[in-house]
């Protein structure tokens, strides 16, 4: 049965919304797209850093980035709730708020769910997507001579949980950015009309993700050090805090940016910046070299 | 990204199985039914009772249940196993090949899913159905005048559990009920066709699911005892425990059988037993009276 978490927020695709056996909900292209993910306090999200409303906003985000990043639209989640006995709700309420607040960015609903009793908070997030009438963008699409671009923030998440880390609140933009991902959510859909040949949101961190798409594919991934330069507020904090910013953009997860290949330049569409070239080979390299923990002094 | 808990098993209709960011299915109808569980050890279920393959099949199993007790075919199973570090690999094939089992079953396939870390183990479970041109059987079209109707087991279950919490390991049938239930899968799309006015699966007890039928119809539920007696293997287990088997019965989850209503009794299909009528009213009664928890003795 579906259960509560109900923010009674419905998307036009909702057919049959919580309280029944299972949800429904419209899927015109006759093809759903589906991710899930578990999320465990402590690990995933901590509640002295985030508000419920952020934890829920994230939980959305990350699965709703899986749906862009195949070239789907959004059109539901399925959530699961453990927690102990001792939960206040009004954090239930707000991470009810927060899931209902993400995917109205999306048109998306809370269709269903799940709530159990656990020692510690546990969410399960499954997001659900509709082609309509694209073709899934995959990773395997890479092609030697296709361009890298990447849309959206690269690293600050990182940064943010950097900041946390050592115990403080600000830079507000950075630790904001971990509590809150920014996905290009209508950028997938978009890169997917344009022809992008792959495509993957950047959760494990960019070298990470590109490795899957390098894998999948059969190609090697070039990228330019100079097109990922961090930006002036990454280099402030991380010269702060000193450690090398290019460590947070090349391995930050957690900002759920999205990169893709594109046939040739031209064919990179608006609001997207290309980072680097397909090539015959494989694995990942920055100017060249492969990356390593620690920073450009790792180079090997 | 989905990973992993792959079995090589594909259903037709699995377009993009694991290891990208989504997986895609076939949903041929135009609209996906899909419902979700959180499973936690210790609480949905223990390794000392049940094999890693039982605690797969029981979690794919209590899915696909809510699946066809929407009058829909279960296409598909996303899993996320969260897990310390110690688990043996071969438990976690064992929970594979169950879930793989399990989805046999129906023709369905796990296509996605997530592994992560946990103290202990947790289980994600997200099945997809299609309704293949079927309306889909909620819990709120019985009205009065119908007729209730089971298919499946009531209380074996419960039995089994009532066993292995008193330590012992027979006999088998119930203790079997417990770790493998056997939902009637084919009969909740058979039903849709032929008219069955509401439905779901018995998980939290005979009396507690048509409650939620009753609940969502607007209606009383009057069941007949006599129809609802306990099967001899039943009356012997409880008889060495010293329990009123009707208490299984009546409010023994976990088996997973269909219960549902249809307009008269000679729409009741084969297989299914006529266990009592729909009224005007609310609540669920047997023989005319409200069940508490005890047993017979405490209708009041």
């Amino acid at each position: 049965m579906t259960r509560a978490l109900q923010s009674g927020a419905r998307s036009g695709s909702t057919i049959i919304g919580p309280g029944d056996d299972a949800a429904v909900v419209a899927m015109p292209d006759g093809r759903v797209v589906a991710s899930t993910d578990l999320l465990i306090e402590n690990r995933h999200f901590r509640r002295d850093w985030s508000t419920a409303n952020d934890v829920g906003r994230k939980a959305a985000a990350r699965n709703l980035a899986d749906i862009v990043a195949m070239g789907a639209s959004p059109t539901s989640l399925l959530v699961g709730l453990a927690a102990p006995g001792t939960l206040e709700l009004t954090w239930v309420d707000g991470l009810v708020a927060g899931f209902a607040e993400e995917c109205g960015q999306v048109g998306a609903a809370v269709v269903g769910g799940d709530v159990s009793a656990a020692e510690s908070i546990i969410l399960s997030v499954t997001a659900l997507g509709d082609l309509q009438g694209r073709e899934p963008v995959l990773l395997s699409g890479a092609r030697a001579g296709h361009v890298v671009a990447v849309c959206g923030r690269l690293g600050w998440a990182a940064a943010g949980f950097a900041v946390l880390s050592r115990g403080f609140r600000s830079p507000v933009q950075v630790v904001n950015a971990h509590r809150r991902p920014e996905p290009p959510y209508a950028q997938g859909p978009k890169a997917a009309e344009l022809g992008a040949t792959s495509m993957t949101d950047v959760s494990d961190g960019l070298i990470a993700d590109l490795g899957h798409i390098a894998t999948a594919s059969g190609v090697r991934i070039d990228l330019r050090g100079e097109a990922l330069a961090p930006t002036a507020k990454l280099r402030d904090v991380a010269s702060a805090l000193n450690v090398d910013p290019m460590t947070w953009v090349l391995t930050g997860g957690d900002d759920y940016s999205l990169v893709a290949t594109f046939s040739n330049f031209a064919s990179v569409p608006s609001g997207w910046t290309a980072i680097g070239l397909v090539r015959e080979g494989e694995g990942v390299r920055v100017d060249g070299l492969r990356w390593s923990d620690g920073g450009h002094e790792h180079f090997k």
